[in-house]
């Protein structure tokens, strides 16, 4: 990869001598941003650019370049990557669109991009992107001019989906005093995706940051595994999470939309942060250019009691902690103010105190405490008057941060004209508002948990896009032994094919008891009515086996259904227990309180298997209804270390067994005390082939 | 009010010749904004600024202004205040700080304000506040030095409890290009308050949009009325929501914190919109500049197709369709595209269109589309080259939503050295990403149906703020009787003094039934063990009231504790309904899911009552159970007519019954089909005063 984002040379195909020609706008990028390598230019007509001549073909170039970068009609674009694998070269860049983007046909021409680039050895980006840029280096080859003048080198380094939010993207790096690396629009990522970008990203030594704007994923598994893999914050926005914007996104790059909860859960599970919009992502690269947040002891210091209150909102909202201050530092502070109309506690309010020197000593002193873990500065900045003493706060600042390895968030209020004079004058980042630098030291807070405890590493899987037809419900029996293999307790049960069988049955197993129609043909046999619960003694029994039979007599004659008849189990909480196979991301897990509470209340914790006890743990105390496992108003405790332990256990089941396809006990009853946990009732699904 | 903020003449007091003193920076602020009437200054020191005199003292001064600007340290505001009377000086403005916001004898001093206006009919802004700034007439009282220069006059006006706020908030507004007319800080609010303000604010010809940052509520109702009073959108900030921030906001201005769910709910209720952020009260304040949305049709129109799809993301998040374009828009588009490689949809991607007059040509064109209601427009404008066509286009636009009387929400994305020159160049609203411009548009929608549906208006009524020792607990049956008079069933009882006439009350009501310890002394009955349910026969009911009886022996012997008989009630759903006085907002209901749902899932809506027809309904409808009332899973639905009526009727109660603190239906059993609703168990709290 390195190659391709450091290319001693590289080749432009689609270039002409006319001005806005878009393969000559590259080349002027290139100059622009003083790209070292030596650049070669293609074109139908012969022709010079400056001091460059235009070749008539790859085959005509002196040299073997690093890299081909295409910039013409689609249709062109499989004859031309044949011509760098004839010529050598192995990395080109397509930047055409009117591939899969725009028409299925589009798929066809990609596959065979991909025989001639496998053919050849060549790995290539795109198409239907802009490509990269690497300011490192210069390395700049969008066709859209590009000026280097609003743009600021640093550590944060993009990769999108969209060219667009590349775009997008370096304006407001621009506004935001951003410092980029490197960008990269990876368009329909035929050839090479996300994952191999991210995985490059990693290993960049320029990189501190990583952004990533996804559609769609290709490979979830792929991707959290690489994600787990690093110490390097990443900050990712998954759009396309609704019908009508899947819609377009189809259009545009090809993606296909996955379910949005379980994205949500991987992302989180590997670490990574997931933003909802372009200003929240900023605030997030700009935290993770500061010292992280270690624990949860905030102090806020500014001068605007209104909005230092809406700070401790905001911190109490993200459960931070706003530690009273050492009695020294409170005296320290009161004797420089003017104590008579200021009081003294976290957050502290410096309204009254004018002298910004006096700002950045009551930082350092609340910095040295050991107790606290990071700052956020709220300053109104008078505009004018105090210009050199708020550069030089800033200064300040940014040397004690890194000086105590604290974050210090400092929010930056002024008039419209000291706005851009002063946000680049540093390259210290700068908030507007308190309550977004704290939401985004809770993502400083998060990546410095997780660099304590990284998560634990995935298995790879191939995705299973297409279940197809050959799916088929497993029989109860069969699933209740799987289970049973796999350290599950089942309600105790017996099987009949007749009414009187049946009621031995019962008798046998005790009462109260359940009655259920055991049958592949009815897979929603509680709202069929083929399930009758809490049957008193047999009496009852006798009467609901001869209504059940007369119900379903033609599944009982004709599909070999039978009876199951259950010994009801006595207390506990009812919960649910389910893993599918998500085309993105492998085997996944839910749990939840079973009933109403999944199904109304979505009360719901996901996780992609397999699940560590550590996240199991996570699960049951992250639905709403965890305080009624936890032993509610006196009830004693549900045996939550059995519940955890086959969580874990549940969730081994899909990685091992290829086979199936979906599984779900509901309900499992997780018992008080420590008489671990029941399954009542299980179904699954098993692919056939 | 017109007077204080429209004076002919006014005076400042606590001027000094000195550079820097803050009184005469209020003159030059004064001459700095071109303020049209006379300004007298009266000082300790006798002097000159400028051409006007420093006089002694009020009394000196050869006129009687219409408004007093005080300056001066706490303890002479009293002697001033009556030197202003002595003088007839109707109007006072007290900037000075240190009283209650500081120390506890402050609420005495400020008493003693309040008294000295009462004498001679004075009102007066403050203490603790910067006052007043009127860019109507140049009337910009703060002690700080203000430019003109980064000010743009609009319709916008701000009233804060904070100073700060209002610094910050010209400062943001400076940077957002918003518009302000009038900006007040209001300080400890000791004789004027937010309401006060509002009600002027609602009346003031120059006034459209009105934003409200408090940190305590002064009359919650009267807040409610006055905001329901008026077309005018009211954004509100309402902060100090933390126990934290609480600490500091008690400090800066004397607020007291309420109930933060409470505020929620009786701000919407008046049709105001609540914003928990600076950036998002500077998007309403944007939106509301704008034609109305009226419907729920957007389309969605960009140059990004990551943008746009995020766009669509947020559009499904706030309740917007993306209706489909007409066919003959449609082949209009295609025909100017470069249509081999766009697709046409909604969102609208315009990536490879250049002519920025097409835009706002198919923005016109999906404006005069019926169905839709309004437009997001995302532009990522090319530095330099399309500087002149981007400020075309927001013009176009501007003409465009105006004409067609439909919100077009413009967003911008551009580097910094053109953000400032392309925002400035217009009053158009210029948003940033279409997220956010989409939560602004669903307030612009909300907005538009309250005017279709205004908030119904409220009784006034006395907070409420300190119950005292004076609350009892009321009997069960004193409160059964009051719900039976205001239409509420409860379910069939009787009270026995002795086990023998229980088990005989058992009998006539019938099984099964349910046995409970009525007394005064035991509160949490349930907790206690005084409550025994679905008892099923004369056996079981002998034996329960047996160990009742034991084991509340001393509550029998001692308290009069008597026995309380019922019958159980047969299916339906639990409910509870309370009520409480909130001192902020007076009489509140509270409705939800009974047990658990409400207790673990704090699945509740909350009203201030009284509760209207249309209000219950919503209540009923906004809680997450809602659908196992509506009739899950082919259970028949809850009697919900009877359900919303009484909901009403309850939330008349304590708005009747001054003694009533608290009461609580806790069950309440919702029958199915229309067989009503019985109450099961209630408890009050009476005032005994």
């Amino acid at each position: 990869m390195k190659t391709l984002f450091y290319p001693h040379d590289l080749v432009i195909v689609g270039v002409s001598e006319s001005k806005g020609n878009m393969g000559r706008t590259i080349a002027e990028n290139l100059d622009g941003f003083m790209f070292t390598g030596d650049v070669y230019l293609v074109g139908r007509n012969r022709g010079r650019i400056g001091t460059r001549i235009v070749y008539r073909s790859i085959r005509d170039i002196p040299v073997t370049p690093d890299l081909a970068v295409f910039l013409i009609p689609a249709s062109h674009v499989a004859e031309n990557l044949e011509a760098c694998g004839k010529k050598g070269i192995k990395r080109v860049v397509i930047e055409s669109g009117g591939f899969s983007e725009f028409a299925d046909e589009g798929y066809e021409v990609e596959q065979q991009l991909l025989n001639i680039a496998e053919k050849y050895e060549i790995r290539f980006i795109g198409p239907n992107c802009i490509s990269i840029i690497n300011l490192d280096n210069g390395l700049v080859l969008p066709f859209m001019p590009m000026d280097p003048a609003v743009m600021q080198k640093g550590m944060v380094s993009l990769i999108s989906q969209s060219g667009g939010i590349v775009f997008g993207g370096l304006k407001l790096f621009s506004c935001e005093n951003i410092g980029v690396n490197k960008l990269i629009s990876i368009g329909n990522k035929v050839d090479l995706n996300e994952n191999d970008y991210l995985n490059y990203l990693i290993k960049d030594d320029e990189t501190g940051i990583i952004g990533l704007y996804i559609e769609s994923v290709s490979d979830g598994r792929k991707l959290m595994q690489i994600a787990a893999s690093t110490d390097k914050p990443i900050v990712v926005l998954k759009s396309n999470t609704s019908k009508a914007s899947n819609e377009i996104a189809s259009f545009h790059t090809s993606a296909l939309a996955g379910n949005d909860t379980v994205c949500d859960a991987a992302f989180a599970q590997a670490g990574m942060h997931r933003v909802k919009s372009f200003g929240e992502m900023a605030d997030l690269f700009k935290i993770f250019q500061l010292p992280p947040m270690k624990g949860s002891n905030l102090a806020v210091i500014g001068r605007s009691g209104g909005q230092i209150v809406m700070a401790a909102d905001a911190a109490s909202d993200n459960n931070f902690n706003l530690i009273r201050f050492p009695e020294e530092l409170l005296e320290h502070i009161g004797e420089h103010a003017r104590a008579r109309v200021i009081r003294l506690t976290n957050p502290l309010d410096m309204g009254d105190i004018f002298d910004l020197g006096f700002y950045a000593e009551v930082v350092e002193a609340v910095l040295a405490e050991p107790g606290i873990d990071g700052v956020v500065l709220q300053h109104l900045h008078g505009r004018g008057a105090e210009t050199e003493a708020t550069m030089e706060l800033i200064k300040n600042i940014k040397k004690l941060s890194f000086q105590y390895r604290k974050p210090v968030a400092f929010c930056l209020m002024t008039e419209r004209d000291e706005w851009f004079p002063l946000k680049t004058s540093t390259d210290f980042p700068l908030f507007l508002e308190p309550c977004c630098a704290i939401q985004a030291l809770a993502a400083s807070r998060r990546q410095a948990q997780l660099k304590a405890a990284p998560p634990s590493p995935l298995k790879a899987m191939k995705p299973v896009r297409h279940p197809g037809k050959s799916i088929m419900v497993a029989g109860i029996k069969e699933t209740f032994e799987l289970l049973e293999s796999n350290g599950f307790k089942s309600a105790d049960y017996k099987f009949a094919k007749t009414k009187e069988n049946a009621v031995e049955a019962a008798d046998k197993l005790g009462y109260p008891s359940a009655l259920k129609i055991a049958s592949s043909q009815l897979v929603h046999k509680t709202d069929a009515g083929g399930v009758t619960i809490n049957i008193r003694d047999r009496t009852g029994f006798e009467k609901t086996a001869n209504e059940m039979y007369d119900n379903f007599a033609s599944l009982f004659r004709e599909n070999n259904a039978e009876f199951m008849v259950q010994k009801m189990v006595d207390g506990g909480m009812e919960v649910i227990l389910g893993t599918r196979r998500d085309p993105e991301f492998g085997p996944v897990v839910l749990f939840g309180l079973g009933g109403i509470f999944a199904e109304v209340f979505k009360d719901t914790a996901i996780r992609v298997a397999p699940v560590s006890e550590n996240e199991a743990e996570k699960m049951i105390r992250q639905i709403r209804g965890y305080p009624l496992l936890a032993g509610f108003r006196g009830h004693l405790p549900c045996d939550l270390a059995s519940l955890k332990q086959l969580i874990v256990s549940f969730s081994h089941i899909l990685m091992d067994s290829p086979e199936i396809f979906n599984l779900e006990i509901n309900p499992l009853i997780v018992l008080n005390d420590y008489k671990g946990c029941i399954s009542v009732d299980a179904r699954m699904l098993v692919n056939q082939c």
